[in-house]
C-alpha cells in the first residue's frame, strides 16, 4: 500500500517529507489537507490524525508519524538514502535539521505565511521585520557554511539539505532572494539538478 | 577526561542537555559562556566552537556536537537511558524533540529573552504579544497530551521531557504560569522529583 502523505503544496515543512520519498522512489501518494479553510484546527484532525495540529503526517501501514525532522528520519531508516556516509555525519545531519526547524523554517515559514496568506489589513509589521532581521542572520550562517561545499554534511544529498531548503523555492516574497546568497544559490540549484526534483507545486496539491 | 559544556545558566537550551548528562551520572562540567557580553557573537566562537552561534557546545574528547536536541541524542547513545522504551517510542521522543524546538522553545526562549534580557526601552512589544499569543495554543496541546500521563512518552522519562521542560522553571516572567495548567504543573513536578534534579541555575554558571 502507498505511503500516505497528509500535506499541501504551501508547505515547506510537508515538500521536507514530499521530495525525499520522490527522489528515493518510494511509492506514495499525497492526501490534501485543506489549511487555508482551518482543516488542521478542527477537533477530528486533532483527534484523529495530528493532536499537535500540524501537517505533515505520514502514514505508512500502521507507523503513523508527524513533524517532519521525524518523518526524513524514518525515510533513511527505510531506504538507506540521504542520512549521511557514517555515523557522525549522521549526527551531522540531525544537527542541520534541528537548526533547520528552529532558525530557518521555524521563522521562514512564518514571516512567509504573514506576508503572503494573512490579509494585508491583519499582516503584524512589526514581527515580519523582527523576524526577518533574525533571518538575516540566519541565511548568513548557512551562505558561509555553503561555501566551497556542494552539500550541507560531508559528500552527498542528505535530509539536511531537503530540510534547510524547504521554504526557499517557493515564488512568494518573504524577503529572501536568491541572487543576494550565492552559495546558498548554487546549492539551491545542486538540489535542484537531483533526477526526479520537483517544485513543491508540483509535488503536492495547492490550497491557497 | 570530562565531558565539557559549553552553557550558561540562563540557556534553557543548554539546560536540556546539562540535566539528563547530570541524572545520568555522567561526568561532565560545565565551561562559561558569557552569552549577555556577546561571546557566541566573536569570530572566535563562530571558528574555533561553533559556526551556528548558538550554545549549548558540547565535547566529549573527539566529538563535538551542537544543537541541543543531537547532544540528548547522543547522551541517550551513550548511556542507554531517556531514549524510551522501543524503537515506536524513540520516533516519538524525537517527533516532541522538534515539536519543542519548533514551537515551544523556539519561542517561549525568544519571548523570555526579550522580556527579561533586552532594555526595556528597546522591547518590541507587538513581537512579544504574537509569539505569547501562539504560544498559548503551544502549552495548550502540551497539557492535553499530558492530562493523565505521567511522561511524554510511554511509561519514563526521555529526553523530550527535558527538552519540553526547560524554559518552565525559569523565575522570570514570560506569560507562563504553572498555576494556569494543571497538567504540565504535575507534569514539571514529576521530573522534580527525580533524584539528583537541580534547577538550571544550580546546575550551570549565570551570566546575567
Amino acid at each position: 500500500m502507498a505511503i500516505e502523505l497528509h500535506c499541501f503544496g504551501e508547505s515547506g515543512n510537508a515538500y521536507k517529507a514530499a521530495l525525499p520519498m520522490e527522489l528515493a522512489g518510494l511509492d506514495w501518494r499525497p492526501v490534501f489537507v485543506d489549511f487555508f479553510n482551518g482543516a488542521t484546527r478542527t477537533e477530528a484532525y486533532r483527534r484523529d490524525i495530528n493532536a499537535m495540529g500540524e501537517a505533515p503526517v505520514m502514514v505508512d501501514g500502521d507507523v503513523t508519524l508527524t513533524q517532519s525532522g521525524v518523518i526524513q528520519q524514518y525515510i533513511v531508516e527505510k531506504t538507506g538514502r540521504f542520512g549521511g556516509a557514517d555515523a557522525a555525519e549522521a549526527r551531522e545531519v540531525l544537527r542541520w535539521q534541528f537548526w533547520d526547524n528552529h532558525k530557518l523554517s521555524g521563522q521562514a515559514g512564518t514571516v512567509r505565511f504573514l506576508m503572503n496568506f494573512v490579509p494585508e489589513e491583519k499582516r503584524p509589521q512589526p514581527v515580519i521585520e523582527f523576524m526577518q532581521a533574525r533571518l538575516r542572520s540566519v541565511y548568513d550562517i548557512l551562505e558561509t557554511h555553503l561555501t566551497g561545499r556542494d552539500w550541507i554534511v560531508g559528500r552527498d544529498v542528505t535530509v539536511a539539505d531537503f530540510s534547510c531548503c524547504s521554504y526557499l523555492y517557493y515564488p512568494e516574497p518573504f524577503g529572501f532572494d536568491r541572487a543576494d546568497w550565492p552559495g546558498i544559490d548554487r546549492w539551491l540549484g545542486n538540489i535542484q539538478s537531483l533526477d526526479g526534483w520537483k517544485h513543491p507545486y508540483d509535488l503536492m496539491p495547492r490550497g491557497g
